[in-house]
């Protein structure tokens, strides 16, 4: 039925959104006595979004727009030696070790003995190599793709590289946005598996969500059998 | 004589180096009132190696390099406006568009025609997209390939992936440590081509460039003669 199936890393492999959370929890507690009016937590993901055309996804896209953001809320008050605490925070993402979710160190070596399979994920080269090669999964993925923006073109330009046929794809990941509503939109098969907790920006709409046909499963265990019944 | 013609593309066909020295000239400015210790440049380019294991190549990384700088060599008394400053020195250095070297925009639509190109860069993935597609160039290249580091093990796992024989691939680039020496150790052709300015991360020493064979020219619209001597 599936000549490749493919996985988003971030938040499907492994945690990563949880990460990012827990930095901003650090970020809030370190602007507290600086602050010059109140927290929300809106700001930053404003900073973030408005930054993304200058940094794109990953670390030091998000360092970079917390410091702006402390300086925004503390009307440049924040002392030098504060900003360095966030860079330090930033340094710190970086090296906190790959965790894979539940399920998948079963599944991506059992799965591979059956299947083609590919990673496809989102954002900073660096970032997710030094996470690919850390994951002990590698040896199990024929294709690993880093790319900038997960497009309906992306996908489109993906397939007809590997000579795919989209009706033989599918594509396992958390995020409607990237992951699920472009494969399925390029002819596509996807199995949505959500994370824990999703970042504003990889949200959906229900009204947009509920025009796509996809899957979902609450986790990746359920995986194997839901691609053995298409044998079937 | 060559299946592949490959080339890096940050210096060897557009300008990159000038802008990071540019930029660094602006942030020895913007110190200079705050400095509590004399300013060699020493310290920004050691800032920048120590972080290259958290942050890797590009803009982002060389931003934050600048603001720990800073915070260094003004025993963290550099006020919080001037760090926004430096972000907005890494911003502009994103949005500066791309400037192709001489030679480039007669040159590779040539040698197109003739022959396979490839395009093989380090760096940021989201800074060498967006400059790859303001380059007007991407039809050009029948493979473009984005990495992290260019080491020997890295050419030949492209070498691999394109089922391309290391006698018949030709490298072309400014930086010996990236683009020449590891292509030669694995059998492959190169040629530099210096750019006016070299990183210092960039060199190698005499003694080591020695014991590689590989052609000098010393600009890229050398490169079609040279390149056509083979054949004959």
């Amino acid at each position: 039925m599936f000549d490749m199936l493919a996985f988003d890393a971030d938040d499907t492999l492994w945690h990563n959104e949880t990460l990012f959370v827990m930095t901003q929890e650090k970020f809030r507690a370190l602007l507290e006595p600086y602050l010059t009016r109140e927290w929300t937590g809106a700001e930053l993901y404003a900073t973030e979004i408005r930054n993304l055309d200058y940094f794109g996804y990953g670390i030091k896209g998000f360092t970079l727009s917390m410091i702006e953001t402390a300086i925004e809320l503390t009307d440049a008050c924040i002392p030098a030696h504060e900003i360095q605490s966030i860079i330090d925070f930033g340094k710190a993402m970086v090296k906190t070790p790959v965790n894979l979710l539940d399920h998948v160190p079963e599944i991506i070596p059992s799965l591979a003995q059956s299947h083609l399979l590919m990673l496809i994920t989102k954002g900073d080269l660096f970032e997710q190599e030094t996470k690919i090669a850390q994951s002990g999964l590698v040896e199990y993925f024929t294709h690993i793709e880093i790319v900038a923006e997960k497009t309906a073109a992306m996908y489109r330009r993906l397939l007809t590289k590997h000579q795919l046929d989209p009706q033989r794809f599918l594509m396992v990941g958390n995020s409607l946005r990237s992951d699920i509503l472009p494969v399925v939109e390029v002819g596509g098969h996807a199995i949505h598996v959500p994370y824990q907790t999703t970042w504003a920006h990889e949200m959906v709409s229900d009204h947009v969500a509920q025009q796509h046909t996809y899957a979902e499963l609450a986790h990746l265990g359920l995986l194997p059998d839901f691609i053995a019944q298409f044998k079937s």
